[in-house]
């Protein structure tokens, strides 16, 4: 692997000494000719961008999920009723958590299209992209000041302010990029057809910073219609996407075929990206309740010494749920992207209906350390606890569904987005399915059993936090047995080649019975 | 790179499909047909560890700058002078991060050697490392226990308990692993001699653990013993490297040709590893400040109404210098990541020695926010935002160092360790050096100005902030300019071959009088 990669890195020493076992030197430079001899010297300054996309991809995650942290850290009365302080959460906290999550995964998204066109860098590319993401770390900033001063225009100025200068720096980049073609994606390169391509791209970019132009002149006419542009903005992409797959598949796609050369515009999403956004997403994700547990929850020498007669693990003991809750955090987070981790191995490639799953299911991993934090807030065997408990029911039940939509999403168009190993009635189609519907499923029956036994709603939690990592190890034995059971039910007369399994037997397994 | 990296990360399917092509059946089938039938199942579920890597590389490095985050959120009193709240802070929470950072260094390097050996994984083992990260995110916890009760036994329980239940699992990985040898490194899959192997890695492996079982025996009897094991654990591997490096440059390198079989083992850091480490470092640094911003400074509309007339643009000018130490500290970040990525770039294997100047780096990149916030807490001209920019600079002027100290360990060994492109001499040469020595520099002129020029401190300091990010544009051009005024003072005569740049001449270039 070290040696594939680093010759995929730092691409510009292998054509370096590519061009250097060409003895004659002024042989074949037809290319390196045609660039002038400043342009030469950038050539050989040209970097592979992948890197830069990785760091990009774990700034944008760190973002896309910051906006977690004012909804975890409220306060709850205990006096209180969970229900109201939720509506409260609701109205500001939890949007503006969603907002910033999707008009981040929307920059995320541009940026992943600026860079299938410019395929390599130089410093200039990296200084200016840093620029970029500068910009985009101060997103979610003006979002909650708009959701704090809905009537006041700075917060959607900002915002724009912000939107229309990345939207330059980025129409920057392509400018340099199309100035010196080695920049740019070979497809692009070899076609002659490049002021086209310049055109189109800018068009793509630029669409966005305009849209926020015009919101910031209507701001201060007539304000709330400033928002309706944002809505659109954020919401445009996905709509579209929807309509157009739905169009598609009713219509047939010869369309495609039509607008080839500009295919890969509208395929955004690389699957390497995609896999680490979610990786960034996750990992922070699942590390939010260390951070205030680093923070917060050594206690003080003296509190110690007065309260607890300098017994440190009597003092501790007062922290037990934080340590249960973040413990049942990380782990269900962590199988999360495990199940995550499963797919997207079987995925070739990423269309963007099944990004925008991807998006909805990180968003949802994104409240969980908040219904995690919220289930030790309050005593045992209130109505609060039953109601915290319920949430991260349904939170860890949609981020597992929203997975589970990535899987049916992608065999839609499996030939293209699956690898042939998981396809329908493939070997492993039946045990990815399996992996993909466990959570949901546990935090369906959890919920149920929550609502029918509520006095014991914490110990079936916990009983379901335990319970599920085993049943991930056990998982594969325990698909077999059923299968196995299915195979005996329904064709027991081929019993007898259960003990020689041939890929050829499999791809006749009955296995639409199974799903179905 | 999509394609490629594809080929890479779903290595099961390539060799599924490969068997498929082989028609006749019975043929070639040695290997497959000498494991079992179970573990030919276990075979076809084999993953690449890429993802996994990448995973555990964006956890770890969050969990190594988890304990920046005390340390910055100390509340400094206007009254009291800084040098005392930074004598307080320096005893416990620095020395707790800086040993956070460089304990969680080990499990990752150690990390890192397991997954040299074990190169592909199932579902087994991926459930096994994330069970295997959870512990190491609960490491930074124990430690700030240790330094906030140093006498009590507990929190060095605690830390030797996660320690050696970590070595527990990952001794489980290599049994595991070695017990299904299509899972190991090639090399050890063709050897003849596995045996030895897993001998010598668990041996590696269980090191550590054993050092904290005895930890915590001594803990009942005599804790400062405790503490000087703990200490061995965390510095020895540091110091037995750097000793071990001293001795090969001054006997020769006759012993790594004789241990050749082991190589891979002593040479524990995959630069994709390095990188993505780094990366994470880097990015959760560079946003800590973001995050303090979007949770504390929305000001609340009640005190706007009040206290500023509904006016929230004078509002927000209240958290200006917030505002100023976010940007200064992510513009500093990035452009330290932007030398770390251009460094890497040309390197093309990372020693332990590298890596260990890499953490020391990455160590002080975890406290420039905590520097840059300080510079805002304090009153203009006090002397405390004297020593404030001092201690920023002091900072950066390490983080740069430490980074200038992996291009000269690597140019030591630069036949090993560097492309041709950038070796002593070569035509990157000049410019990398400049790129790296350029924020030692300009730190260093800073404080030098800050001392003599003490009123306009913080003067200075911003316009080194804005400075800097021009310099590395017209970094090249500058290079460029000095190179040339050197070539003319040196070699007035080949002033004319100027204009026709050819690799040759350049190795010819009176470099050695730039660097000397």
């Amino acid at each position: 692997m070290g040696e594939n990669d680093e010759s995929e890195i730092i691409e510009h020493h292998d054509d370096e000494e590519m061009e250097k076992t060409r003895t004659p030197r002024y042989h074949a430079h037809s290319f390196l000719e045609s660039v002038a001899s400043s342009e030469k010297d950038g050539y050989s300054s040209t970097q592979s961008s992948h890197r830069l996309l990785a760091y990009s991809d774990a700034l944008i995650s760190i973002i896309a999920t910051v906006m977690i942290l004012p909804v975890a850290h409220t306060k709850f009365q205990d006096n209180e009723e969970l229900k109201q302080s939720i509506q409260a959460l609701l109205t500001t906290k939890v949007a503006v958590y969603l907002m910033t999550f999707l008009i981040v995964t929307v920059a995320w998204a541009a940026h992943i299209r600026l860079f299938q066109v410019i395929k390599r860098i130089d410093d200039t590319l990296a200084l200016l992209n840093l620029a970029c993401m500068m910009l985009i770390t101060v997103l979610p900033y003006t979002f909650s000041l708009m959701a704090t001063f809905p009537s006041n225009t700075l917060g959607i100025l900002l915002f724009c302010a912000c939107v229309m200068v990345i939207g330059l720096i980025q129409a920057t980049i392509v400018l340099y990029g199309f100035s010196r073609p080695f920049f740019l994606n070979d497809q692009i390169q070899m076609s002659g057809n490049q002021a086209y391509y310049k055109r189109h791209i800018l068009e793509v970019i630029m669409r966005v910073p305009i849209m926020c132009l015009f919101a910031s002149i209507f701001s201060f006419i007539y304000i709330q219609l400033s928002y309706i542009i944002l809505a659109i903005v954020i919401f445009l992409p996905y709509i579209s996407q929807c309509l157009k797959w739905i169009w598609n598949k009713a219509i047939g796609e010869s369309k495609i075929s039509q607008h080839f050369n500009l295919l890969f515009l509208h395929e955004p999403l690389s699957k390497e990206r995609v896999e680490a956004f979610s990786d960034g997403v996750y990992a922070i994700v699942a590390t939010l309740l260390i951070l205030d547990i680093c923070k917060d929850n050594v206690p003080d020498p003296s509190v110690v010494k007065e309260e607890f007669n300098d017994k440190l693990l009597a003092a501790l003991q007062e922290y037990g749920p934080e340590y249960l809750a973040y413990f049942g955090s990380f782990v269900t987070i962590g199988l999360l992207w495990f199940v995550h981790h499963s797919l997207f191995l079987h995925v070739t490639k990423a269309t963007r209906l099944m990004g925008l799953f991807n998006t909805f299911s990180l968003a949802f991993v994104g409240g969980l350390p908040l219904a995690y934090h919220l289930t030790h807030e309050f005593p045992r065997g209130s109505l609060n606890e039953l109601e915290a408990v319920q949430i991260s029911c349904v939170i860890i039940f949609f981020a597992g569904l929203f997975q589970l939509a990535i899987w049916v999403t992608a065999l839609f168009t499996q030939h293209e987005t699956l690898h042939p190993y998981v396809r329908y009635g493939g070997r492993e189609h039946a045990f990815m399915l399996a992996k993909l519907s466990l959570y949901p499923c546990v935090a369906l029956g959890s919920f149920a059993f929550t609502c029918i036994l509520s006095r014991f709603s914490t110990s079936i939690f916990h009983m379901m936090e335990i319970g599920v990592p085993f049943a991930f190890i056990l998982l594969r034995l325990l698909v077999r047995v059923v299968l196995a059971a299915l195979r005996w039910l329904f064709c027991p007369v081929r019993n007898d080649l259960d003990s020689v399994p041939v890929e050829e037997e499999d791809s006749q397994l009955p296995i639409n019975d199974i799903v179905t």
